[in-house]
């Protein structure tokens, strides 16, 4: 069941990364709905690494899909699609088939499965995004009220500061990096190439919004809002935290400073801070949802490591195969089709429990 | 279906903060089982907060059983159970009613529901944790190989730094904030104190650690164990952040500096250091589980407040009512208590997955 | 996860029949609807049995909501309710600990668990109905368009005709068997007092029908509407067999015979037949929804029967306890129940993935 | 959701009968399985109907495998697999886009969604069938112990009378109607073509034998064996009845006739007679499962028909496409692929909650 997210708008995934395709079924999709297709291949395009920062992985990823369509428009029935692997090549894994690679889950894999993917990440290989873009892609065209957007906010010790109420995809695509910030863009650009040329590789944080989104979004217990957004951002490989709102930074403030005031702006509601991030109680209150997400530096390095092999014998290791020397970049459009997929959901369930459209 | 959480082993909860009583059902217990009620008494014993740090709020949480159990041994079938709310003062929201309480859920379960219980936070109360630490403590006896150890870590500005190798239930609970450095709890309890006196309230840090737990339980895909133990403690009252390992700081660390290398400790497989946090492609690897929690500062504070009504009219706020100055202490066996549902459940699904044959 | 049927709509039950009570949880119920509860407390009174019919156990059945309600006004969160069971006897399963009763789940839920309640059916006795047409008649009031009405068909060989477009169950209350029809409920009558005059019991069929239920409500694959009233019908204790529309009798039917021909009737659209017994291809099509329901002789009579102990010795048996000779007529509300808890959950269903209200 | 089945071991399907493809997704499956692939297509062979009998639509249905293989052995991943639709012939269906069929789902279909595929049956084409046969002899691999055998009991009134202890794959397939009686055989042939040559169709009973089984599957409330097996034949097109051991026919039977008395064979329990059908109280008891199915003659008849089109106008439809006077022979496979689903799902699940512990 591990393969499946969401309840009513539902999207499962398949494929290993070096099998012969990966690929998703899209389930709940809302009958009657013309599909823009050319932006679900933008977004793999945007997936895709630019090749100044790129793991050199040449794919390019063509959706086709299967079912669930005609002339473009959803009959509300699953749509599936899948992407062929064309450029998998197995032999750079030859060498490592019983090398349980460090904080790869070469051994936590095997340790659960018996076995495992010879060559590649699996399942939990980043590859496997090519289905949550895709998913997240159609998920973002159900949702026409709202306005997802993520950036790259830092790089290792580079931070930028952006302002969340305004940024857009297009200033985030005009940087390499994705960090709309030129200046900023132009140090980390310089951190990921010191990584790269030292054999290493960096992390950071992607920061993510949500404008337009309306209030009453969100369930009150186990599944509110930003748990199943924590939930759905924590399960993309190399992500070590997840924070909502103030997350982690506003265990400083007090409570007084932390609260957020409800004020009327005209005839809507808003609150004149936004600590809470959009979500109060579980539920979205109609501000701006905002995310931050941890990811750690990719552990596919080309120095030398020690570790063991699955005879648990000490060797040396040296990583051949294509990585990136810093995987935020392309993680942009994964955050963001996160976000879609669950408020989807969000979206559906709160349709089929108290009915009609939210009106805000 | 937002008030169930876990799969096989599932744990649904029901109950308004003022409404007659809260409770839960328990369901893929497996059965035989001799359960102890007296530590799951214990564990709501836990949460009851100390007179110096907590809301004043008197419940006794006295555990009623319902079924699931014969001579306490588990049946197989639904644990039902639940706990009179003894003690609620509808009178002292009375005033409430038609107010939009800063940093409450009152507005958005209004935005979603169109009604909201008119006293207490209803379902989003920290009330209904009583059900999930009954849970966790049933939970964690059909995982008799893990120790599973939560403390405060931060209040505001003051950070602890315990051993997550060592630490255990008994140390955290000789200090009345439950961190178990005499001298920081004593600082801790000093700016408790402070806020308290300001009619503040102040957040902080809860970690948590998991020792024992086999390799080979989690998910490499949405399910990742990182992905639904972040989901179960996001959906915690006040919760904005959630880490797992070496969380947003691990983003600053090099590739090289981050990865576990692998090596054997006599027969077992171990790694040198522990930056992944038990945890590697979404299965536990063998190593601590380490976590951590952020709780905002709660927002029920003392001090005069601008809001608004459900009219939109600007009003002033004084809330009465018991509240804490600081959740920290009393979050501690909630922490615990969502890992070990959480665990229970993926160590279900690992066995009807991967497990052994029927025989019979 | 077997506690639990639907899925937006979501109705979880617990109990043993001679613990501390039966109850259940109902999930997803829209907020704001004003339940009549006498209307829920009535349906439960209807399913204890006629002095003259049932198993003499006497039971008030009271209904205890624990949550999810305000001023009877539903907060679109989970209501809780339980029902205390008074008259368990476990004296009278004393002798039975260690036998497997002929046709009861004694052996297969030891097979299973390990063990079993030492008294009573445990969760497969009849008892557990009670939270089944509690929560039944609470999913009847979010359905104010559909009337489901059961009856009594057969009683072992006397076998009624009734019309499915006018029966009401009004009619079918003023016989004692809930047969309508005065003439076969006298005959039925007589059957049912010679088989208890004998020690034994007699079987029979439920057939239920479902008037004004909109067309579009059902799903095309595995959910299809007669797959999941089957599958909550088949879950009655004693039933083994079910059908929709023609059933086994329309395999005697060429197409041309069995084929229901779209006509107008006046604005609507209606079929000449109604062979397909209100869905096709799993959806609903606006006709009466038509089923029926086989129900076994109870097993528990007071004839002396061979079977073995838990050490594989024969045995004699002798049931003692309170049981009926004929559960059918006790069985009319439980099967309207478990109806309207699978067209609740269709019906959310189809709002959270279709959007509005079905217009027909 | 309607897409998919099971809880542990969970078959997801897609596609439409004229889109590109039909295909699934098998999650759940245990790992280091080594599946006999020879197997999976031979399951969709039978399944594509003889010559003599069948549609003369002409698929070879060559399955393709996406993903969770290697070597042919399961990695515990997601098995994704498709079968293109070769053989669609759309322009048959050009004059029915705005036609209702009677007893097909184009009305339900459009009033559920608001439009449909514009030829074939969409979802609920038989076509879809294709999925379920490959996940169904998938599913058989991973439960070595059950021998699952289906056989045409009834054709319209011919009915035969065969041993379920005894009967194997081998006898049914002897026979181009599946019934392995070469008499009745015979005399069923000669009832499909009377009526093929009436340009009618006819329906019949299937019935399916599980032997070898262990006791303890199932679950004692909503997800009883039968229940299970119920929700899935019931989701086959074309299916009004289900029944498992006596079915209706048990109603006329008194307890003392129906009990099933247990006593020792050797070692083992067992049954002197088989009323229950191997399933008490919702579990299997170890002895043979026995269910029937009833299929309605199929809808799609050469005969012209009256009926209306989606302006209301009454029309004469005359329907050419390619359609089986009796579909009962290549349901068989079909039958027995759901039960094979519904088994290993049970017994992941039983082993799940019961099961053993982890060693390692």
């Amino acid at each position: 069941m591990g393969n499946s997210i969401g309840h009513l708008f539902r999207v499962h995934t398949f494929g290993e990364s070096h099998g012969p395709a990966v690929g998703g079924v899209v389930e709940g999709l809302p009958p009657g709905i013309t599909l823009d297709l050319a932006r679900v291949q933008a977004a793999l395009d945007r997936r895709i690494p630019a090749s100044a920062l790129g793991s050199g992985r040449k794919e390019t990823d063509r959706l086709e899909i299967l079912s669930g369509l005609q002339d473009n428009t959803t009959l509300g029935t699953p749509l599936a699609f899948l992407v062929r692997n064309q450029d998998a090549k197995p032999a750079d894994y030859a060498a490592l088939a019983n090398v349980w690679r460090p904080s790869h889950g070469d051994f936590s894999t095997e340790a659960k499965y018996g076995l495992r993917a010879r060559s590649g990440g699996g399942r939990a290989s980043a590859r496997e995004t090519v289905a949550r873009v895709a998913a997240g892609a159609i998920a973002e065209q159900i949702l026409p009220f709202a306005e997802i957007v993520g950036w790259v906010s830092e790089i290792e010790n580079v931070v930028s500061s952006c302002d969340p109420t305004t940024i857009t995809r297009e200033n985030v695509d005009q940087q390499l990096t994705r960090c709309p910030d030129p200046a900023i863009d132009a140090q980390m650009r310089a951190v990921i190439d010191e990584a790269k040329e030292a054999g290493d590789t960096v992390g950071g944080v992607v920061r993510c919004v949500v404008r337009g989104l309306p209030a009453g979004l969100g369930d009150p217990v186990f599944d509110k809002l930003e748990a199943t957004l924590g939930h759905a951002l924590l399960s993309l490989p190399a992500v070590k935290g997840f924070e909502i709102g103030s997350g982690f930074r506003g265990t400083r403030l007090r409570g007084s400073e932390h609260n957020d005031a409800f004020e009327m702006s005209g005839d809507a509601v808003r609150t004149r801070t936004n600590h809470s991030g959009g979500v109060q109680a579980g539920i979205s209150n109609g501000m701006p949802l905002e995310m931050a997400v941890a990811f750690k530096p990719v552990a596919s390095i080309r120095q030398p490591q020690q570790t063991i092999d699955s005879e648990g014998e000490p060797i040396t290791l040296e990583v051949r195969g294509r990585h990136d020397a810093c995987v935020l970049p392309r993680a942009v459009p994964i955050v963001e089709a996160m976000v879609a997929i669950v408020l989807a959901d969000h979206f559906l369930r709160w349709r089929g429990q108290c009915g009609e459209a939210p009106t805000r």
